[in-house]
Order: C-alpha cells, then sequence, then structure tokens
C-alpha cells in the first residue's frame, strides 16, 4: 500500500542499502523527525529532522530572501512539532550564489533569526558553501520528555480528526506566487505549532504536518493507520478566507487547496473517541481552538463532500501528480484541474 | 587577527544576527562541531555539525558517486572526532539531479552505508529533492561522556604538535583529479579519526581537523589561541609517500601538499610538556603512532623549514588564496606556485 505512491518508492530507494540504529525509537516513515533514546537517560529522548529549501526557490514559489531563511527554520520546526518535541536550536547549511548581494544575504540570516526567535530557539552552527544556486538545508533538533512522542500511526476507526488552524493557505500563495510573481496579497510566513504538538503529546492518537499538503498528508496517515477518513460536510469553513477568494478570483475550485503539494505547515493529527474533552481542556489551557475536520473510518479512502456527494477522492494519483509532471508547474495546475473537471461529471 | 581571514569574515557576516544559545558550550570558530548542554543531564553533552559536499563535486575533484556519499558521511564524522565525541548517527540531505541514473544512486547509498559501518554508526534520517546539480549535506550528531571536550583553544607555547597520520593525501588527490580527471592512481577515501580524538579528551589541550589542509589548520588554531607553530626539520617524512611521489610527477614542491585546500581529515592536535606520556600511553593501547611535528612557540607565526632554512609562512595569504581565486583552480595552483617561487629566491 506504501508503494502506490511514488514518493514512498523514492524514500525506499535512497534508503534500502542503509542500516537501522538500535537507537531510534521509530520505523521509515512514521514520524515527521527521527525519534531516538540517548545513552544513559532514560528520561529524555531526542528528536531530530533535516528538510533543504530547493523546489521552492528553483519555481519561484519562493522569491524572497526574508522568507526563504524564514522556511529554512520553519519547515524544520514544523517536523519538531509533529512529534511533540521541544526545540534545542538548529544546524543551516547554505549555499550562497557567487554573486549574492549583501542585502539579500542580510535579510536571508535575519529571516532565520526571526523564525528562530518565534520558536524561542537558536541557531546552533552551519556551513557556508558556494554555487549556482541559492539553497539552504536546515537540521532542527529538539528533546521529548519522558517517551511519549507523537507519530503517524496509531489512529484507529472512530477517531476524530483534527488541524491546528486553518487550512489552504501554503498552496494559495504557491498559486498566486507563480501565477503573478512577487505580486501575492497574501501574506504567508508560517509558524510551526510547537505548544500545539506538545500539548497533543500523550493525547493525539496520530500527528503529521501539513507541509506537503492536507490531501497527501492524510493519505499518508491512510497508508501508515491502514484507516480512512471522512471529512465533514462543511469543511470549507476550515479553509483561510482570504486564500479562498484568491483561490475563486484565480478560477480555482477551493478543495484544491487541499490538494496542491505546497502545504501550510498546520499539524493534522487524530484524537480517540473518549479524549477529546481532555483535547479542548488542554487546548483551552494555551488559548487555541483546534479545528474538527471528520473522523476516522474503516475503508482506507478519503471521503469529501464536493458538489452535493461525497466523492471518494484518488488520493495516489493527486499526490503522485507532482512527481510525474517533472516539475512543470503549469501541467501540474491542469493536472489537478481535469480531476476537478472528472468529479464535478460524475464520472469520478 | 581573525578578521585577516575571509573565511572568518564570512563567518562572521553569515552569523552576525544570530543570538547564541544559553546551552551552547563552544563560542564561533572556537571548535569543529557545536557542543550543547543538555537539560536535566549533567553527564554527557550533545556534538552535533553539519557540512555539505558542493565545490568538491563542481570543481571534479568528487567524481565517483560511491566517494561521494562516503565523504558526506566522513566530513561530518572528523568534525565529531575532533571534539572527541561518539556518533550517534547522520541526517543526509540529497539534492539529485532529475536524471540521475539508479546505479550511480545506488553507488552513492552504498558509499553513505559503508562509511557509517566504519564509524559504527547509522544513518538516521534525511530529505531528498531534485535540482540541476548532484549536492549532499550530511549532519551529525553525537555524545561526549562528561564534560572534557576538545576545542581549537587553548595551546601554549612549548605544547608540542601532532597528526594523527601522514598528510598531504587529500592535496595529492585533488591535484590529480583536477589534472587528469577519473585517472587518479591514488586512493583517496579517508576514515574519521574518531577512536583517536576520544582518545585525546583530557589530553590534548588544542584539536581541529585537517578538512581544509594542514597549513589552514595550523593558522586557525595559531589565531584562536595566540601561539605559532614551529615545524620540525624532519617534516617531509611525514608526508604519504605516494602522494609526495605524485606532487613529484606533476612538479609540485612538497610542502604545497600541507598548503593546498583539500586536507587529508586527519587531527592536528597539541599536547601540554608534561602530558607526551601519557599521549604514548594511551595511543598505545588503541595501536596508534601519533606522528609529532613542531612545537608551539610563543610567536604568532607558523615557521617551515624549506630549502635550507626556517621560512615565516605567510599562512594568511595562502588561506584567502582560495577565495580570491573564484574558483579557477588553475590560478590558484599557479598563485600557490609562485609563493613556492619567492621562497625559493629567498625574497619571502
Amino acid at each position: 500500500m506504501m508503494n502506490a505512491i511514488i514518493e514512498n518508492v523514492l524514500i525506499e530507494k535512497v534508503t534500502n542499502q542503509f542500516h537501522r540504529s538500535p537507537r531510534q525509537m521509530n520505523q521509515l516513515h512514521e514520524s515527521d523527525a527521527e525519534i531516538l533514546k540517548l545513552p544513559e537517560n532514560a528520561n529524555q529522548v531526542l528528536a531530530i529532522t533535516t528538510d533543504s529549501i530547493v523546489e521552492e526557490i528553483a519555481l519561484g514559489v519562493y522569491d524572497d530572501p526574508y522568507l526563504i531563511g524564514w522556511m529554512a527554520v520553519m519547515v524544520n520546526m514544523s517536523d519538531l512539532a509533529a512529534v511533540g518535541a521541544r526545540p534545542l536550536g538548529i544546524l543551516v547549511s547554505e549555499v550562497l550564489p557567487g554573486s549574492y548581494p549583501d542585502t539579500s544575504l542580510a535579510a536571508l540570516q535575519r529571516g532565520i533569526q526571526d523564525a528562530c526567535a518565534a520558536c524561542q530557539t537558536y541557531v546552533l552552527g552551519g556551513d557556508t558553501n558556494f554555487g549556482t544556486h541559492l539553497m539552504l538545508t536546515g537540521t532542527a533538533l529538539g528533546t521529548i520528555d519522558g517517551s511519549r512522542t507523537l507519530s503517524r500511526v496509531g489512529c484507529k476507526p472512530g477517531d476524530a480528526l483534527y488541524a491546528t488552524g486553518v487550512l489552504g493557505g501554503g498552496n494559495a500563495f504557491a498559486l498566486s506566487q507563480i501565477t503573478r510573481p512577487g505580486n501575492c496579497i497574501l501574506r504567508f510566513q508560517p509558524s510551526a505549532r510547537l505548544n500545539e504538538g506538545r500539548t497533543l503529546t500523550g493525547i493525539a492518537s496520530t500527528c503529521m504536518d501539513t507541509s506537503d499538503g492536507v490531501i497527501s498528508t492524510l493519505d499518508q496517515l491512510m497508508r501508515l493507520s491502514r484507516v480512512g477518513f471522512e471529512i465533514d460536510e462543511d469543511w470549507e469553513k476550515h479553509l483561510d478566507p482570504r486564500s479562498k477568494e484568491l483561490a475563486g478570483a484565480f478560477g480555482i475550485p477551493s478543495w484544491l487547496l487541499l490538494a496542491g503539494q505546497h502545504g501550510e505547515f498546520e499539524l493534522l493529527f487524530t484524537i480517540p473517541q473518549n479524549s477529546e474533552s481532555m483535547l479542548h481542556d488542554a487546548a483551552e489551557k494555551i488559548g487555541w481552538h483546534p479545528l474538527r475536520l471528520g473522523k476516522a473510518v474503516e475503508e482506507q479512502s478519503i471521503f469529501l463532500p464536493l458538489y452535493g456527494r461525497t466523492v471518494n477522492l484518488d488520493t495516489q494519483r493527486i499526490r503522485n501528480l507532482a512527481f510525474q509532471t517533472d516539475g512543470d508547474v503549469g501541467v501540474y495546475i491542469n493536472s489537478l484541474l481535469k480531476i476537478d473537471d472528472e468529479i464535478q461529471k460524475g464520472a469520478y
């Protein structure tokens, strides 16, 4: 089932020769960050994760150096959030073009510092190289008290599905940047949901960040926990209103804000049936309002109410599109619109 | 004094906006890896470091996927070695060209796995992206028992200067690869000096790996500890014999094997006067023979016996060359040869 997804196959291909550390508590695919037992320390585990900002720069989705710096930190902090970790810091390896202007470099570094400050964490170190294209790799390190980590596996049918916040902002921003570079009317500067992730530890049955968009996230949770998800009738109220408006202005159906690959860096998580009140009590303490999206079901499919009926989405096709369109965003968007067209015509 | 070196100025420029973590035990420049106190654990500290393989690939020094994978691990493990850490593992972020052949990918991953096995460690995780050029970033994590870490600071005049093993192999390999791509008769596949680094903990006054070559390493140690180094008359016996031969065949004076920027990934370290016997006892236990290169002196210069006299090397000029020749290796080598010519003529 995992192998129906091109990205999962690629991950297997890249990792199949690697031996696994006996200290590593998570299996491949199972968690947003790697979880490690420390020698001589039973009360704390380490979480570590690495993520590069490459394609977003190449495609022009990120063109502002400040945002690039901010995101190099946040994509990694978001992975720490999804496992309930408290950040210790981040290392940043930068590849700078030989002619990179000092003002851009200063903005890039300010974005990195501001994102760290927003997460109450620090740059610990890094590496600087010169190359043809700007490229940033962050590696974030954190700790988790006790051994109760959040993972992507463990959801049961009947569990409620939630998001930490409104959805669709990542894809709306990407759409605008690709169509009208540099003129996006939306502010895209997500903050990792670290407090929310720590709050979910011991309450949520699964958790994963939406870095690849909501539908990819649901699809991955489905494959790992072998459950499906039924999205509520009123899901559109959980879309970011300005993103929905922007999609409308571009003639893009609003559900595609969940389908695109440029996520909003919220967390999706599931809550066992008898724990929903525990979630709300804990959330209230940090002034947070989780958004209920639907529930987990036996049948391993994603059911989304669309055009007056319940559509069983071909999430495999939707996820794999990003790997089949050779980085051509025009072709990618048209392929998504074709799926929408098929759904509207009832051919789906 | 630190600011005379272009690389140090670049590091300051990149990091000057960053706040420093209160958990971080090392200052900027002072150690090969970042050293962190863990919450609730007084008996162990973490070491973490990140390094990318970019320029070596772009220049053609590394053209074999297996070696590229091997080095992505070893450059980071070498930094852990230099602080006396025991590796917990590594994360590898890969940027692959869209058309990267499966056989090359398999060789790359085998190089990564073999290097991990050689260091008795593991790949913990990673990230895969697609881009125009192959590029690897590793981030290695380790632990240090107690708080006795090795750093680049603390050498006193009179301390003995040592290397973990023979020198010059990194620059001989780079010279050959750039001049006759793919036809190098030398085997270059360094192993991080992890056992030696741990042995040096509590004995050495400073330690640094030679990833940027011997002279750059000596120059950095000199600036950080405010001492100079006097190299012994018989230093040439510590050069790798085949590398010396190869340099000779290329008409390159053998001391330039210490001057070039592509290091051999040995450790350079200093031993207080009354601790040399402690070093030899400890080294014997792991079957290792440290090589004595010279000693630290008051005057902040690097003194190298050359052409029948003692030359006070302009290490600032030598180090900065790599940043002033715009990645043109021909110009770089000729600039080094010009320095040798000046020394031979006694103009230096």
